[in-house]
């Protein structure tokens, strides 16, 4: 599948919950509250969780249009994640836009972020399905949510530490990316009418592709010209965050100048770049992500073959050839 | 029923949660994550909603040790709830102890409230009760949450208002401290086996007195003696919080030099609150508070005669006759 052509049948799929979303959390009382909660939704993103959810559910069987309210709650959970860690990563952009504790401040942004919590658990309880399938969602949602808390708390950690090994590195994205995707194809399965053994094949494609999602999203932040990526070049380095790329050299002996330095010049950006090429430490981070990739595709092996597989096989691939 | 007697009863109920915690909420990894999620907890508290919840289930013929998961849960949401309102009230001190934010800060705070929040749906979807009553209590627990958030917004805003009517006030208390207590008593009755009607009674039974009890938790902030109140006894007025009182007082054309003011004297709040006792705005609380109370009660005549019940409507007395 061309990339054009997956772009095409993910938005098809978002915008069913962008029209979902009007009937779902519309403006309540007290409005500024629930602007706050809109914020970030209104402002974009790829929609990419409840896809997934929506494909899984296709994959199985299932009917996109009896899924919806997950496929909104999944996407919640994930905005209500980014307003909390704006405000804990002290980031003043989002999409392109002040952060929701830039522009309603830090008592705005909790509480935002608190409320698209409930309501997420809230509109996931409102889809209709058997009460057994829907307590399943609803446990796995909650299990999941204490899973990215708890990834969060080990990322912040890690700036602490002198050293971070690749199995805490992974444990750290599994849980802060992977299990959200995870959880929006397994309830895609359990809703849309799978077999325990399809959800759980679509709950390991979710959690091996959001890692690679991540793992490779760390090496764009090093490769991309900067008029495409939006943001400064190198910023990982900068800030010192402990990437796959930065546990590698520094397993190899191999150490950077600029590391948690701020204000480095270009050139000095491209000197780490090319230290960082020469020590291989790129290409195995590339290598990493294309493996976490490819086990996650062939979880999908099980699945009839449909054009629900087909999307979420391509999706899967775009994950890590996509240039930003 | 004499106080002493309820006091027992409350904590006899209190210290199964005590129990339950230790198996349903283990440290686990982070552990210093877990450690700031208990941290309150272990700190002490009444267990009114714990109490509340169980009471309830016993009033409608259920057993106590079926609802000890759910127990836990609503005790966990209001811990989660004194975690961000510390934050965003900038309160040091938390029953007597550093706050959260204070001991892990800012990040560290937020963390410990969002993970606590899915872990009170998780140990709430863990009880055992069939899925379609269980549904119905997640949901319920769910759209409460919102309703918190949205109480502790409004009483936030309250503070760039030049007015604030009765209605309004009590709009928010009933969001910000009423459906806590309101969803205790209602997942008691649901899960205890109670018809709609009595879980619908419970609800406003919890609803009623929460109100009540906050009402009067605004009184005892004037009158209390300072070595029992814990704290400088006017903080309300100093810190211009828009209590029953001063609407009250404010609504008869009754004016406070010292409102809003930091570190006035002790001779300062004398005369403040002598003249509230003249306009008859601390005697209104008081009235308001029992009149809730009261309705709060007359639910229960619904409810067969048990020992739960005398104990329920022992505890609502309590809450407008304690002195701290």
């Amino acid at each position: 599948m061309v990339i054009v052509d997956l772009i095409k049948e993910i938005s098809k799929r978002g915008s069913l919950v962008d029209q979902a979303i009007l009937e779902l959390l519309p403006i309540g009382h007290p409005d500024e509250l629930y602007s706050a909660m809109r914020y970030l939704f209104d402002a974009g993103g790829k929609r990419l969780r409840p896809a997934t959810l929506i494909l899984a559910t296709e994959a199985v069987g299932g009917n996109p249009k009896d899924v919806l309210p997950a496929a909104t709650a999944v996407e919640l959970v994930h905005n209500f994640t980014l307003i909390h860690d704006d405000i804990m990563d002290q980031d003043k952009l989002r999409r392109g836009l002040p952060s929701v504790h830039i522009k309603w401040g830090l008592s705005g942004a909790i509480l935002a972020g608190d409320t698209l919590y409930s309501k997420s658990f809230y509109i996931l309880g409102q889809n209709k399905a058997e009460p057994s399938r829907m307590l399943e969602c609803l446990t796995l949602m909650s299990i999941v949510c204490t899973e990215i808390c708890e990834g969060q708390w080990l990322d912040i950690g890690f700036e602490l530490e002198d050293t971070v090994s690749e199995a805490e590195y992974i444990e750290m994205v599994v849980k802060k990316t992977g299990v959200l995707y995870a959880a929006s194809a397994k309830i895609g399965a359990i809703l849309g009418g799978g077999t325990q053994k399809e959800a759980q094949a679509l709950w390991d494609y979710g959690r091996l592709i959001g890692v690679g999602f991540q793992i490779f999203d760390d090496v764009l932040d090093l490769i991309t010209p900067e008029d495409i990526l939006g943001k400064v070049r190198g910023s990982d380095i900068m800030e010192g965050k402990k990437t796959l790329i930065y546990i590698h050299a520094k397993e190899n002996n191999v150490t950077l100048d600029i590391f948690g330095k701020k204000n480095v010049s270009r050139k000095e950006i491209d000197n780490a770049l090319k230290i960082l090429e020469n020590s291989g430490s790129i290409d195995y981070a590339i290598k990493t992500a294309n493996n976490y990739i490819n086990e996650g595709k062939a979880r999908l092996d099980i699945l009839p073959d449909t054009e629900a597989k087909e999307i979420l096989l391509a999706l899967a691939d775009y994950l890590v050839e996509r240039k930003f």
